[in-house]
C-alpha cells in the first residue's frame, strides 16, 4: 500500500453561499463547490454537514487521505469553535465543531472568516511576511482582522474588528444596524447598491456601479463618497493600531485600481503628519476565507508547518 | 552595616512639566519635584539629569540604594530608548536612554508616557487585572495606549494610539496637526479653551470650562460637543479592538462624574447593537505617568515583581 496523499476539506460559510473546496497538501484545491445558504439556521448547518460529505466522499474516490475539515464563519467565534453570535445565520451559542465533528466523524475547526483570510493572506498573500497587518474585506458588509506581532488580535469578547460599523459619519445615513454614519453604508456592496438606487430610482450592483463610474454621475458620486469614506476609515484605523499594511479583501476589492488608486492618495491627504502605510489589495480574493479554512485544519491535525511549502498566491487561485 | 532598602527614580517627561519622584521599593513617592520642561530640546535634556541629579542626592541622604532611573516621554520611543521624535520636546532621534546613562553614571530605562501610565493602571489603577483594555490619557492633548492580551500594542512604527488625531469629524473644525475634525480638537484642554476662547473671546481653562458647566450655556456646548466627540471616538475604538474596559486619565478625567455620566450613556447610544466596555477614570490620575516610570526602572533592574505587593491607588497617590 503506498503513502495517501493528505488532504483537507475547508468551507467558508456566507451569508449568501456555502464556498467549498478539498484542498491537497500542496495547497491545491482540487475540488470546488458553491451552494447557496439556506435561510433556516437550522438548514444551514445541515447544508454545510452534507456539503462537506460530498467533498469527503470525493477525498476518497481521489485517493486521498483527510486529515479534517475548517469551517469559517462570520460572527463571534470562541476557542471551542462555538459561534455565540452570527445575524446573517440566525446562530446564537451554536457549538459548530461539535455538532459537526459529531456528525461527520472527523476533526472539524471552526474559526472566523475574516481573520481566517487575513491568516491566508499573511502567509501566502498579499501581507506576506508582515507581522503587523490589517486585513479589511469588504464585500457585502465590511469587517477586518487586526495582526499585531504576528498574531490576530481577536478582542475581549472575540468582536475585534468590526470596522464596518465605526461611526465616520456622524449623524450620517441610517445603517441596518441601527446607528448613523457607518463605514459600510457608504462602502461595501450592499451600501453602494442601496445609495445608487437612492438616488436614481435604478437598481445595480456594485460591480455594475463600479464599471459605470467613468460615464454615470451618479456612480461617480456615490463611489466617490464611498472611498473618501474607507479612507476615513483606515485613517483611524491607522493612527489607532499603526499597521505596516492594510490589505483590501472582499469582493469590492476587484475593483482593483479604481479602488486602490483613490483610496491610496485619499488616506494620504488625511494622514498629514505621518506616512500611511503600504495598501494593496488581496492576492488571495474571494478564495481567502477558504484557503484560511483549509489551513486551519491542517494546523489542527498538527501538520499547518506544510503551509510553509505552498505555492504564493497567484498558484493557489484555481 | 544593615541592607539598604531599594529606590528608583522616575521622570515623566510633558510639554509644560517634568515631574520627578523617588520611589521606594513599597511603591511610595518619598520625594517629588516638578520643574518647568525648557522650550529647547537640548536644555530639556539637561533639565531631565538635573532633576535625576538632586532626587538621586536625596535618595543617597536617605540612605535608600538605587536600581536606576525611569524616564517617560511623549513621541516615538524604541526598545533601545531612542526616542524618533517628540514634537512637543523638539526631538528627533534622540537617544535619550543612553545620554542619560552616560552622564548620570546609573541605568535609565526610557518608555512611552501613555503605555506606562496605561501599565500603571494594569498593575494598580483603573485597569486592575484587566488584559484587554484601553487607557487613554485626555490632557493639553489626547492619546491611548491600547492592551491586548495582557500586553501593550506598540504598533509597526511604534506609533499605535494616537487616537487624538482620529478624523471624528471630517471637514470640521482644524487641528494643529493640519489635519480635520480630530478628536483632540473637540476634547482635550488645549481644544476645550480655544473653542470657548472663539465662541466667546474669553480665555479659559478647560478647568474653568468644566466649573461653568451647570450656568454659562457657552462653556455647557463645548463641553457638551467634547463629551460627544469622545464618545464618538471611544465607539471607534470599541468597534475597532473591542476592550473590556476603558480607563479615562489625563488632566481632563479630573472632571470625575461631569465626564464619565454622559460619556457613558451616550457611548450606550452610539453602541446600538453591542455592549459597551467597562467606562472607568483613572485611579492614578496625572500620577500615572510617574509611578509607571518607577515601574520601568524596578523592571529594567531585574527586580519588577516588587510593584505586585506595592498598595493599590489610593495608597500611592502622596
Amino acid at each position: 500500500m503506498t503513502a495517501q496523499r493528505l488532504a483537507a476539506l475547508a468551507v467558508d460559510v456566507g451569508g449568501s453561499s456555502l464556498k467549498g473546496a478539498l484542498v491537497d497538501v500542496t495547497g491545491r484545491s482540487v475540488r470546488r463547490e458553491t451552494v447557496p445558504t439556506p435561510d433556516d439556521g437550522g438548514a444551514a448547518i445541515d447544508a454545510i454537514a452534507a456539503l462537506i460529505g460530498r467533498l469527503a466522499e470525493q477525498a476518497r474516490v481521489d485517493g486521498l487521505r483527510l486529515v479534517g475539515a475548517g469551517v469559517v464563519t462570520p460572527g463571534t467565534v470562541d476557542d471551542t469553535g462555538t459561534v455565540a453570535y452570527a445575524s446573517n445565520l440566525g446562530w446564537r451559542n451554536v457549538p459548530l465543531a461539535r455538532l459537526l465533528t459529531e456528525r461527520l466523524g472527523l476533526p472539524v475547526s471552526v474559526g472566523h472568516d475574516v481573520r481566517a483570510a487575513g491568516l491566508a493572506e499573511q502567509l501566502l498573500g498579499g501581507a506576506s511576511g508582515e507581522r503587523d497587518f490589517v486585513y479589511i474585506a469588504i464585500g457585502t458588509g465590511v469587517a477586518a482582522a487586526l495582526f499585531s506581532g504576528g498574531a490576530v488580535l481577536p478582542g475581549a469578547q472575540r468582536a475585534a474588528g468590526e470596522v464596518g460599523h465605526v461611526p465616520v459619519h456622524p449623524d450620517g445615513e441610517l445603517c441596518t444596524c441601527g446607528q448613523r454614519g457607518c463605514l459600510e453604508v457608504y462602502m461595501s456592496g450592499a451600501g453602494l447598491s442601496r445609495r445608487y438606487l437612492a438616488r436614481t430610482g435604478r437598481e445595480r450592483s456594485a460591480k455594475q456601479i463600479i464599471a459605470r463610474i467613468g460615464h454615470d454621475p451618479d456612480a461617480a458620486e456615490v463611489w466617490g463618497l464611498g472611498v473618501r469614506t474607507l479612507a476615513l476609515g483606515l485613517a483611524t484605523l491607522t493612527l489607532t493600531v499603526d499597521p505596516s499594511a492594510i490589505v483590501l479583501g472582499g469582493g469590492i476589492s476587484r475593483a482593483g485600481q479604481a479602488l486602490l488608486g483613490p483610496v491610496r492618495s485619499e488616506l494620504d491627504r488625511q494622514l498629514a503628519w505621518r506616512s500611511a502605510p503600504r495598501l494593496v489589495t488581496t492576492a488571495l480574493g474571494t478564495e481567502a476565507g477558504r484557503i484560511g479554512a483549509a489551513i486551519l485544519a491542517f494546523r489542527h491535525a498538527g501538520v499547518g508547518d506544510i503551509v510553509t511549502s505552498w505555492p504564493k498566491a497567484d498558484a493557489l487561485i484555481p
